[in-house]
């Protein structure tokens, strides 16, 4: 087992209990070892579902215009009542109004926000290069971004927990409803919708939100199953003595550097066949917390 | 939209429901489009988990001997009362003892099945060659394998709902704890693990088992805490009149073959950009069913 896994800590434990620590050790470390960063309350909201408390940290550097939006819809209370009425497991959760992506409301449409063009003081955390969908891969504050340097153009990638609008075929077609990505990384659907966030804690409690039938496209036709979103709020709008603290994993930092080399090389005993030194960016966790 | 979607089938629908179908349009066939395959009940095992039923299918063609110990732990209903005890959202739920994997009972370790001799005779159905992590991905009989063509190997491959048994630095050290992947696929575990099953119906449940702590290595203490296995049994193990069918969708179909030529061309309206044609062989989805 590495220095740096919970293993290591928690050496008081029985050897019977570290043994079964094996599997677990190769890819986890402890809070106390990461480098973390207070998210902005300007720039994250929370939302209660049934089961909990999810945050979301909203992107206004790849998404400006959606999250403007957004941010309006949450300041209105438009989501709340509203429930995820399709949901398909191991891709996506969509919620919000569901009269054809908020058609019925007078909110107005969003255009595209699908790539930037590459800034150079945007700080670039390197991940992969190429990857199988991009010619390279890296975080940018915490999102999970592909890049293209030929085209100096850059976007936030399909990975799990990724809050994206949804549309219909019009490109500039996103509006009020949004999904939240809850299974393998879909990234062919990268740069063909507004991502505009990720969900930087309570990632479990989405993954209770009631599943729509797969083979009927995942639509919650009986209403009462569907799971409600009691309230969704911007966190800035919240009183200060009242508002919880979020904090996410700074993958500016050099000791997510350090976790970066660590997993490319998986030098733990517990390798008997060495994987190639790849890392899927959409499988390097980048924890969130909260306080009170 | 394309004519296999189920948008397309289910054409009585308002035109507000069907624009909203869009993101999904491109990713769904409807179940009378699929070809399906009845699952031998010899090598089927159902689970009996606080939320629901698990159908999980073993593989006894990659991991013979792990198979084999499974289902005689099965029978001898080992796991019945047990629970999940180590559970890291976005990773793996672990199973099992608990007490060092098991060291304490008296079933006996199960060696490496980490790869197999290709065989000729076991159908290929190809998806990605190169993907990142191996020299080529593909489906045999439902199952998400790579290959090493250069040294005759082929292996299954960690995506999310796969069955394996969890083990400690020892290559040889599995026994009866196993773990189910419940996030973005951990491929660099490939070729180190006896992978044995995957869940082929009831994903949404296992999404339901209680998250341990993530930074505290997912140790879910409060044994109350944890979710258990109510019952875990072979299907063949129970009288055929009160026993429930399972199929999953036959990925050695010609159907199959057009699903995943669809995914990879991508020519719907919905791509504005299109995306690279590559598939993630743990993207592509295998879906199951169940009757009674």
């Amino acid at each position: 087992m590495n220095g740096k896994s919970v293993s290591g800590i928690i050496g008081s434990w029985s050897s019977a209990l570290l043994a079964l620590c094996a599997l677990f050790s190769v890819s986890i470390h402890a809070a106390d070892e990461l480098s973390w960063r207070k998210l902005d309350p300007e720039n994250t909201v929370f939302m209660e579902l049934r089961d909990g408390l999810v945050v979301i940290e909203l992107n206004p550097i790849f998404a400006p215009d959606t999250v403007t939006q957004f941010k309006r819809l949450a300041q209105e209370r438009f989501y709340d009542g509203l429930a995820f009425y399709r949901v398909i497991d191991g891709f996506v959760a969509q919620g919000g109004d569901g009269s054809d992506l908020g058609a019925l409301s007078n909110v107005p449409l969003i255009d595209a926000e699908f790539e930037i063009e590459w800034k150079e003081e945007l700080p670039f955390m390197a991940v992969q290069a190429p990857d199988m969908f991009a010619p390279e891969t890296g975080f940018v504050d915490g999102f999970t971004v592909a890049r293209n340097p030929s085209a100096n153009k850059a976007w936030l990638t399909h990975c799990p927990g990724v809050v994206a609008m949804a549309r219909n075929d019009d490109r500039d077609s996103s509006r009020t409803d949004f999904y939240i990505v809850i299974g393998q990384a879909p990234r062919y659907l990268d740069r063909n919708l507004n991502i505009f966030g990720r969900v930087v804690f309570g990632m479990d409690v989405v993954q209770r939100i009631n599943r729509g039938p797969t083979l009927n496209n995942g639509i919650i036709e009986d209403e009462t199953k569907r799971t409600r979103i009691s309230k969704l709020r911007l966190l800035s709008d919240i009183p200060e003595d009242g508002r919880l603290s979020a904090y996410a994993v700074d993958t500016n930092s050099d000791a997510f550097a350090d976790l970066l080399k660590d997993r490319r090389k998986r030098k733990q005993k517990f390798f008997h066949n060495k994987p190639p030194k790849v890392l899927d960016v959409c499988q390097v966790p980048v924890n969130g917390r909260i306080t009170k």
